[in-house]
């Protein structure tokens, strides 16, 4: 069961004006649950996006980038589940443009003004003939007030629908931002199997948007990992529909910073409620790294702790077997790391120290922590200032089970 | 169970001339076990190691690096199971010291001479009184004929015992190499939480064996993964008697070639067998890349593949979900790879070519193959002519077990 995560109540997922969600219906894999989902942004939008970094990305993502490096304005997002249109060659990247083609043709827009995405089995056909016969039932039910089912509907092994939404004062307008996301297995930065759409009324600028998501991203969808895999199909899309009333922000506006934060605040929770639903996990773990020379080193520290298979079943037996950390601490990379000169914590408790057991430390005062669903390993290196904090959980039955069932 | 592996019949594990063998129940960290070993070694015999590239390096693995380069030749080995005596700062290694010197002082040598070897739990001390307390009952029972009894007690957990023997004729003498290993998790390239030991009675240089192990090293420890950690304890160790009767060999010699490769043999069986062993295996897999730039790329495609808990777990499950394996190329870090110019095999079935499925697969082909216990997959870069094979093994609900209750 996800870890301190519920679903959101519909009436908290706040409608951004000029933002309009519907679903479907379309028995992309299976029958009987929402499979696709159509969001219509109004005029004059911004919109931008960041994507998996994986070689193999999907044909949706390669036509998202394309789509958005045109000036012809983005309207319209269409995503399915079921099927992730990944490792599918010129034939996927064909249905794709299908795909946008029907959705522009009953929206009355250019097929380059619409964003598909897919998500699910990477290898198989997309069955574009259902996502498209889906088109006209999401269409029919387009409202602002949908975020909750919009979330719903992008859902794959998810066990929550994940959304959250944030208001603040900007020129003396209220603005609006609201998101969902989904995913739970084959996380990892840069992203994950993950979708992330976050919407918000505020007027601000194509380059200023730009500034923000790769902020936002770097703070939050790229701090997380499920079991270390790098999806091909990862993206998150941010728009602003200008609707607010706001006079545009810029990067140089005084707001900036204040809307950034917001933002990004609402990518954090997205993010953090990815892997407090990852698959199989009961316990939500913070790994902060401080101390090192740069950034690229603490990362290394970080996802070595964050990826060991034997750290991450620890976790899940609740045993304080703290040893395995310092083996990854060990060969996480850093070839002239002092082990005799940097600490390790489990919460507020000081574990290890000169190279070996801290004498103050007592294994009850670790089993005690252990049994917490949320959990903070600190590594101090004792070699800079830099610090990265990343969030992962552990490793259960329940994980094998998931994934060795995911396609039956 | 492991993968098509049992333990050796003890008279398969032939006596090697000059090395003697015997273990001691000490009780370290369970009672009723052999969980001490004392290997002696003839006067002038050579010897060479390989170690633990981890920071977190044990105290006895530092301690055997300082013995190798006095030159007053190695003549004992003393292994202790149930606590690896690793992240134990300096305490750990006047207790490494200790256990050396009371070897030492019972065969009449000096504590260099000694190498001393742990394996166990990460973060605990020593009980170096309990390990020095079994050395009279290992001391009464050496003998040449000894090697099972050898490879039980160096046993974690580690589910048969393992060992493999060969023969061959140089300079007209029969020259005999026998060795043994353990370890099945905690299992990754430089190294592992493997323990290796290969003795010959060849006649052999020094620099001749220090550049076989080497070879060996790579072709066979440097292979293997089963969950990606690098253990803190690793270690490989070569010995020579010099008993034989042959004419020394050098890295000129023309015996030099069978003489690597038989010792190379022995050290790949013992490799493979820790992974078919691997932590609740159920499947033993080969990756082989082929066709990269230089050996570095194929290896980054290689551990991508053999480090997914997706694929490992979808091997688990005997599922062709072979979309995970094309996702872990995309991301295994080569950023100008064509996918649309890459094949992907399972055993010798086309599964993946020009970035998508192959129109000749059919998934009955690749169900029925992964129902196999040993699968090959094998991915064809067309970028150069370098090539790498690792092994590992599948992920079950049994390493999380075995892992969340290791210390139970």
């Amino acid at each position: 069961m996800p870890v301190k995560l519920s679903a959101p109540k519909a009436e908290t997922l706040l409608p951004v004006k000029g933002v309009q969600l519907g679903y479907a219906e379309a028995y992309v894999r299976k029958p009987n649950r929402k499979d696709v989902l159509v969001m219509t942004l109004a005029e004059h939008s911004a919109v931008a996006g960041v994507f998996t970094q994986n070689r193999f990305c999907a044909a949706p993502v390669t036509l998202c980038k394309s789509h958005l490096s045109q000036s012809e304005g983005i309207r319209a997002l269409l995503v399915n589940t079921g099927c992730a249109n990944a490792g599918t060659g010129e034939d996927g990247l064909q249905r794709a443009q299908q795909s946008c083609q029907a959705l522009a043709g009953l929206l009355n827009l250019k097929a380059s003004q619409v964003l598909p995405f897919s998500t699910g089995v990477i290898l198989e056909p997309l069955p574009v003939d259902k996502v498209i016969a889906g088109l006209p039932a999401a269409i029919s039910n387009l409202k602002e007030d949908n975020w909750l089912n919009a979330a719903e509907a992008i859902m794959t092994t998810d066990i929550v629908a994940k959304g959250t939404s944030r208001q603040l004062t900007i020129d003396g307008k209220t603005v609006t931002i609201t998101g969902i996301s989904k995913g739970s297995g084959m996380i990892h930065p840069n992203m994950a199997t993950m979708l992330g759409y976050i919407a918000t009324d505020a007027a601000i600028s194509q380059p200023a948007l730009e500034s923000i998501i790769q902020y936002a991203v770097n703070k939050s969808f790229n701090c997380i990992t499920v079991d270390g895999d790098t999806s091909t199909n990862d993206s998150l899309i941010m728009m602003a529909t200008h609707l607010a009333g706001n006079a545009e922000i810029t990067a140089q506006s005084a707001d900036f910073i204040a809307l950034r934060d917001a933002l990004t605040d609402v990518a954090i929770e997205l993010a953090q409620a990815i892997v407090r639903d990852g698959e199989g996990a009961t316990k939500f773990m913070t790994v902060k790294v401080e101390g090192g020379k740069d950034e690229a080193e603490c990362r290394k520290v970080a996802y070595a702790i964050a990826h060991s298979p034997l750290i991450k079943t620890a976790f899940f037996a609740s045993d304080p077997n703290l040893g395995r950390i310092l083996a990854a601490i060990g060969y996480a990379g850093i070839d002239d790391l002092d082990v005799n000169n940097m600490e390790l914590y489990l919460g507020d408790v000081l574990v290890a120290e000169k190279g070996g057991r801290a004498t103050s430390y007592e294994e009850a005062q670790g089993a005690a922590i252990m049994k917490e669903s949320d959990i903070l390993v600190r590594v101090v290196l004792n070699r800079g200032q830099a610090d990265v904090t990343i969030w992962t959980c552990d490793f259960s039955y329940d994980y094998v089970k998931i994934n060795a069932d995911y396609r039956s």
